[in-house]
């Protein structure tokens, strides 16, 4: 099998992290979707929306979507679950995730493309709404905070993909020029505790 | 346990839609949305992003995000499978189902908020952003008519909760004035089908 993947964008780190964490190794293929690599009838034929990554297994069936992939390898390499280990701490991990995809990395995305038009070529970027996307992003540092005060994950003392999903969303609003700011100090800790796992380096 | 949900809402009709093709019953708490009620103190001690639906179980755990719901209950009933009966098909299924959610279900609600100024209490609509998710939507119709030329379901033979998301947001769509046009035939013949379950009506 092999990844059809972006290095630079946050969706396939979620991945490449997510398989480091369980130590399986993919062979991963670049996709360069600046210059629209991904919008060729050839990846379109892989992903018809045209995003990475993209998982590919050996008989060619493609599976897109971060979190299905995510998913697909938890089930094939049980041993170190990033998904909840009981049915209560599943749907709570799922739970944490989404709150972290929805009010997090979608509006930390929406604030990238539509205030610097980084996909003008192929969309319409609204600056009024990516302004406000920036905002909501922004509040959600504040949320984070507050929630990490006695803990050490986002699901209490159990790492999980939802601190993946964190962790790539927080390095990637390096691109709105929005960062941890100094009184966070909760997601500060987190942020360093996290980020100094091998997985946050691949 | 019991479910706080909102009756006229998408994401709360994908929870009793997927109870109901299992013959789970699970006693409802009906939310105002309109007039705020998912936004008081009390409500945010269930689900701190004011959202509908929470299921909350009887030590008082709540669950919040319709997918962490579904899957919580797919898990404790695991007879009738609607994400998928082998780790292939429940990737295909989350596939599906989060293109459906994040380029159907999501333009639609953001064209149905930022259009008509349902919420402008609590957020700013941008009229631009609004139509042109409309457009988002309106294309995804075409997608799917394409997709289901010679499938029964979205999943080929396999009904799934992504034919109960399509189903509920294109039902949903009524509020921007977008249907299935009479040339999308393989998706008006897909929507009669799924329309007809018992589970469409709850």
């Amino acid at each position: 099998m092999k990844i059809y993947e972006t290095k630079t964008a946050p969706n396939p780190r979620r991945v490449r992290m997510f398989l480091a964490e369980k130590g399986v190794k993919v062979e991963f293929v670049q996709v360069d979707i600046q210059k629209g690599e991904n919008l060729t009838p050839e990846f379109k034929a892989k992903n018809p929306m045209g995003k990475v990554p993209v998982l590919e297994l050996d008989d060619g069936t493609c599976i897109s979507e971060t979190v299905a992939i995510c998913r697909y390898f938890e089930e094939l390499y049980p041993k170190h679950l990033l998904m909840g280990r009981t049915g209560v701490e599943r749907a709570q991990t799922e739970m944490w995730q989404r709150w972290l995809e929805m009010y997090f990395l979608l509006p930390t995305g929406m604030c990238f493309q539509h205030t610097t038009g980084y996909f003008k070529d192929r969309m319409n970027p609204v600056k009024e709404w990516g302004e406000d996307c920036g905002k909501a992003a922004e509040s959600f540092f504040t949320r984070l905070d507050n929630h990490l005060e006695d803990k050490e994950f986002i699901l209490g003392d159990y790492f999980s993909i939802a601190d993946i999903t964190a962790l790539c969303t927080i390095d990637f609003n390096k691109v709105n020029n929005i960062r941890i700011s100094p009184e966070q100090k909760n997601l500060k800790a987190w942020y360093d505790r996290v980020s100094a796992r091998p997985s946050a380096k691949v």
